[in-house]
């Protein structure tokens, strides 16, 4: 399932099937997306910066990460439909905000500054 | 843009413009990704259990929401992109393995337990 | 050992007995210290709001809050250390700040807002 | 304020005075360090590998990193204290647990593995 909104269907039914609804208020998803967060920084945190990208493509560590990151995407999905956001009208009103803050022609090269 | 394959693209294309691809390193897009996951916690972290159901539905406080949800998304887009992990094959095999492990009937009402 | 400089030392000395200080980058260590926090999260998410004073202070649940918060602090001590930041210093600075910033007459009963 | 338990207090009677305490229920305060973590990741996210020990020694940045580091800090107590982990205790226990898991001779240069 590749659709956004189709998957944050997928993630409701699942969920009130096993009547874990109530167990989904904004706070304890919350915590849980940052569980899996956790779980994601795990695998990273002691990979040597070099040879980074070689390491994260072996067979397993690949398939953990992507474990992880699926883990992080489908609470993520609970989390603005509890929420009642609409993730995909966000993501794109945030893409052209950020098209026009960091034109690439300013930007090029130059890690956005935080302040 | 709704489809996960397609707003990936349009990361990958928007780092690539900007030269960005030299940062995205993935302990520094993990980093990112906490950044966020962090503003979209400051957003909750004081709002009352009880009613904050009608509270997250406010205009200026949802619209905040969806700002953070989608910065946490498109960090997740980019960071899965730069792993070399197909998010949606990944998040196919997590709802698979997830039906297998919590079957509706035995779950029911009950929190998967954490060790 | 309960002062924050010696417990710091031990710290750093655990670590370069281990020749472990190689990997304690600012990056790497901030992302251990994201994956202690988000076990602490995982041990916190499904609890119930209501009684749940109680629950964190059953024996088995209690020791498991207290082996992963005493994770995260020691993370966050060898960061600061890595970091060289006096974190003693740097908590005393702030306690003064947010005791200017946050007079007890005003913010009495009021959680401070987030921008 | 050096020592963690009497920083504890410190915290718990700043928080008192202002009647905070109704807000700091466990994942409340779990929440708002998961925001300070976030501001702590932020300031080092898109700092380069190379030279970063030198970066986060200037006195700007490092006056940042120590106040949210600072602000970390604070929250883990006021947790540990609402949670009712004596830290102390708890940080003493995991150092001779760690201390008996990673022999010095064993784990010397090796990064422990993560499952």
């Amino acid at each position: 399932v590749s659709d956004i909104r189709e998957l944050t269907d997928v993630m409701r039914h699942f969920s009130e099937e096993r009547d874990w609804t109530q167990f989904h208020d904004p706070k304890s998803l919350a915590l849980a997306l940052v569980g899996e967060v956790g779980e994601l920084a795990e695998l990273l945190q002691w990979l040597p910066v070099t040879g980074i990208e070689d390491r994260v493509r072996e067979a397993a560590l690949n398939q953990r990460l992507g474990e992880e990151l699926a883990d992080v995407l489908l609470y993520l999905l609970r989390l603005a439909d509890v929420l009642d956001v609409d993730l995909t009208a966000a993501a794109d009103r945030k893409l052209q905000a950020n098209a026009a803050k960091f034109p690439a022609s300013t930007y090029r090269g130059k890690a956005p500054e935080r302040s």
